[in-house]
């Protein structure tokens, strides 16, 4: 059922030079070999992808919505199949992988409402006024349309939810985009099940086959061929700033430069308010080490720095969560290059003089495994070194001591762009946290009150995303409604024919959807009302 | 009035090395000279702008629509003078100005009004779902905030409604984005006294120094120090294609890349369909002389390209439209500049073997005279040389001669990003013009059928904008209610304490903006039905 193959158009391809899957935790090659993708394939997928383009920018909602839908029926139709291979490629645990493939049915559906639902066309209608003195206006209607074919960059850390069928591929796909995917090669075999699921489901709606390529591979030339190629229009990529930038810098000097939607780096800061510290210290620094701990850390949205008051509540909470952490098992990692990272990462922390280890999880006695580390430097410290306030990806987190409560603008004002800012207070921290907000607000995506950032809601007001390096367009999100609008640009249609206009905008509104009119907002028509 | 100053805060600089403004209808230099920006100024204008960001983007909806209003009002008071500078330092004609005054007014008022309707804000609420099982659903709250401080780069054609206080600008202040301006130096006069007016609203308005900067300069430097600033969080920007790819690259190379939204270069294709050829030949082409050396030719929606299937109607088309070009005036153009580069872009395509050129306009007995221009291309040697699609800024334009109606098709392919598409077309046209329109709607941001390109109205359907390299970003409009999402981002609340949320996204809706709740939308509430 796996066979390392790239699936271009209707061809399931044989590949280059080959490469391994390797089981993390055992530190272990699984079979079978993958084939890496050359040049020719990426030619040969965007001329496929850009042929299909026109028509599946065009498809009714409904129909692009049933196609969503049936991705995730095709996911689950796979069974355990997908969760044993997935759990062998990434030592995620089963319940774990079973969740995310939840998760990634899910967001497909819910794409399929939004869809449905109609709004992400912003269908807009200024009627002509061809009495208008000096000069008529003209009729006008804009609707937003697919931007052309996008490729996507799955995530290791997500081996469904952010990856080959993931948020990426399911906001294109809803938006009318057909997508290239370059495979994780840190979990080939479980893309592949994917892809061919993909693939099952654009037959059963009767797509065309340049609406979904899979190219495996573990170059990076073989992305940054994707990117460069002129029929691409742009990119969603989940992982490392380095390889997150380096994408950028290619979409950046190409003979048309393209949006790059990259979610890449981001210590998710955590401010631990005096009063929540004095009344619930045991129980946030619990919370605290249970959120960074999870899944070895490996979220996007892992809270890497913590920053409190010292006093002697931040001292008990300190020593709450080093004995919390203290109890935390090794965790085999995704991949034996992530855990090379981590360790690297955590080195480069650990050497500096103003960084202290506070305490350390279990130690590991197999290949690969994630020891959790709880450190601690000064606010000083930390606004003065910005290698301190850099990401380590694992469950490592720095708790930073501020002299004063002022200290917390200071730090934030330091911040890089962030996904998630996270506020723990109690009733008598409400005016010092309100004067934090605006800090905040402008450098991150999303704000959380008494609750951990681990967990992202697939939902309409969801932001994941932030200021740069969290993302590369911090006006983006990559889960929720506000992905799809990452892939579609606005056409206006000037004093056209009305059997030239495209459906969104024809006066018979065959699709219903919600739009505005003359700056009325208009809601969906519903099947009764209609003529 | 006029002093040569840059307006930082409250303070009026002056700044270094001094540079003219110019007559250009009579080749010399106009009074006073004007005093060049530096590094310290962007530095002290952008620290003005950060400083005042956060205020700015919170005042209510209403505050900072009755600032957009007051900059119209304070425009129109500086009355006969303004017209009079502008035309000195752009020799555009009284009428035109006057015309473009009522424009700039016209879009500040326009936006105005979008920012009281409150559909920008995008204000989402996903209520919380305490008991949903496995796990309990967060509050979510999500609305759209200001990115930061804009830098706002003038055109030298619309020295109102696309520079000091243009479009660019008025999104931006509609957004809650302080705007630093980097004036233009073609019409230095014209966008010292707007800035002046729009100082005089700020105050009037009460707001903070910082909501805008003026720096006066000739030098490209200033311009690229000002998008390297860290504090500028985004870049409008109108004009040359050289320019706009200059700060592209600035923006890029920065430690956090931002977006620029450049306005920047488009041919406007035209199409001439076989059976308006017929009936219309004369009347379109009179039309299309019209249109094309409109204001000298001097819009970014100039048509500089028309397609037509060669044959008798077509030949005469041609004559036509030659006819009524060696009628045109010399008219002058807005610089010396602007003058040269048509005169250099002209003798490069008449230096092609495969461009003839068909008629000129009247001779030019001044300086910077701009000298209309019809040329024809075959349309192999058009598909053949990416020259002759390049844009000439000025009354030139390039007819080419098709061997049969499929080959609009090819031509529409090869075609870089355009603003606008132009669609001439009768009754029995009507079936090919629906053939070519999936070409055209991935090149372009505007459609047009049976209308000319050039007049851009401000409305909510607009787009003014198209895929690069007619701007940068082909997601955004520069004019319409799309220009002000360029400047705003979104930012998502989880389980925040009611008192911590910002107005767009309390329950008790204060703003009374409109909103989608749970997948609902909600108008906005009248002072009726409020609490």
């Amino acid at each position: 059922m796996i066979t390392g193959s790239a699936f271009i158009g209707e061809e399931e391809r044989v590949g280059g030079a080959s490469f391994q899957a390797w089981d993390p935790a055992a530190g272990e090659p699984l079979d079978p070999p993958f084939r890496e993708s050359g040049a020719t394939d990426v030619e040969d997928a965007c001329a496929f992808a850009a042929a299909a383009a026109p028509d599946f920018a065009a498809l009714p909602p409904s129909q692009r919505a049933a196609f969503l839908e049936a991705v995730g029926e095709e996911i689950l139709a796979l069974g355990d199949t997908l969760i044993l291979r997935a759990m062998q490629e990434t030592a995620l645990p089963r319940a774990r992988l079973e969740s995310e493939r939840g998760r990634t049915v899910g967001q497909l559906a819910y794409l399929a409402r939004v869809l449905r639902d109609g709004t992400l066309y912003d269908a807009t209608l200024d009627s002509a006024q061809p009495a208008r003195v000096p000069l008529p206006r003209p009729d006008l209607r804009r609707h937003h349309l697919a931007v052309g074919p996008v490729a996507v960059f799955g995530a290791s850390n997500f081996p469904l939810a952010f990856s080959v069928a993931g948020g990426d591929t399911a906001a294109a796909f809803a938006a009318g985009c057909p997508v290239v995917v370059k495979g994780h090669p840190a979990h080939p075999g479980t893309g592949e099940l994917v892809a061919r699921a993909i693939i099952k489901a654009r037959r059963r709606c009767a797509l065309q086959p340049g609406v979904f390529a899979y190219l495996p591979g573990a170059q990076a030339a073989l992305g940054a061929a994707l990117v460069a190629d002129a029929r691409i229009q742009a990119v969603g990529f989940t992982g490392s700033r380095t390889a997150g930038v380096a994408l950028m810098k290619v979409a950046a000097q190409r003979a048309q430069p393209i949006p790059v939607f990259a979610e890449m780096s981001s210590v998710n800061p955590v401010f631990l308010f005096p009063g929540a510290a004095h009344r619930r210290g045991e129980e946030l620094a619990k919370a605290y080490v249970a959120s960074l701990a999870l899944g070895a850390g490996q979220f996007c949205t892992n809270p890497g720095i913590l920053i409190g008051v010292g006093n002697a509540d931040f001292d008990a909470f300190v020593s709450f969560a080093t004995t919390a952490l203290q109890a935390v098992p090794a965790q085999p990692m995704l991949s034996a290059g992530i855990a090379g990272n981590y360790a690297r990462g955590l080195a480069a922390l650990r050497a500096r003089t103003t960084v202290t280890e506070l305490g350390r999880g279990a130690e590991a006695t197999a290949p690969n495994r994630c020891r959790a580390a709880l450190l601690a430097v000064e606010a000083d410290d930390l606004l003065a070194d910005a290698g301190v306030r850099e990401e380590v990806f694992g469950a490592a987190s720095v708790i930073v001591r501020a002299g004063t409560i002022e200290d917390f603008a200071r730090i934030a004002r330091q911040l890089e762009g962030q996904l998630t800012a996270t506020l723990l207070y109690d009733e008598d921290d409400i005016p010092a946290v309100a004067r934090l907000m605006p800090e905040l607000e402008r450098r991150a995506g999303r704000l959380l009150g008494n609750a951990w950032p681990t967990g992202v809601e697939v939902a309409d007001a969801m932001v994941h995303g932030g200021p740069y390096p969290a993302t590369s367009d911090g006006r983006s999100s990559s889960v929720g409604a506000l992905a799809v609008e990452r892939f579609l640009r606005p056409v206006c249609y000037q004093n056209l024919d009305a059997r030239l206009l495209p459906p969104a905008v024809q006066d018979a509104n065959p699709w219903r959807l919600p739009r505005r009119t003359d700056g009325l907002w208009q809601p969906a028509p519903t099947t009764e009302s209609s003529p």
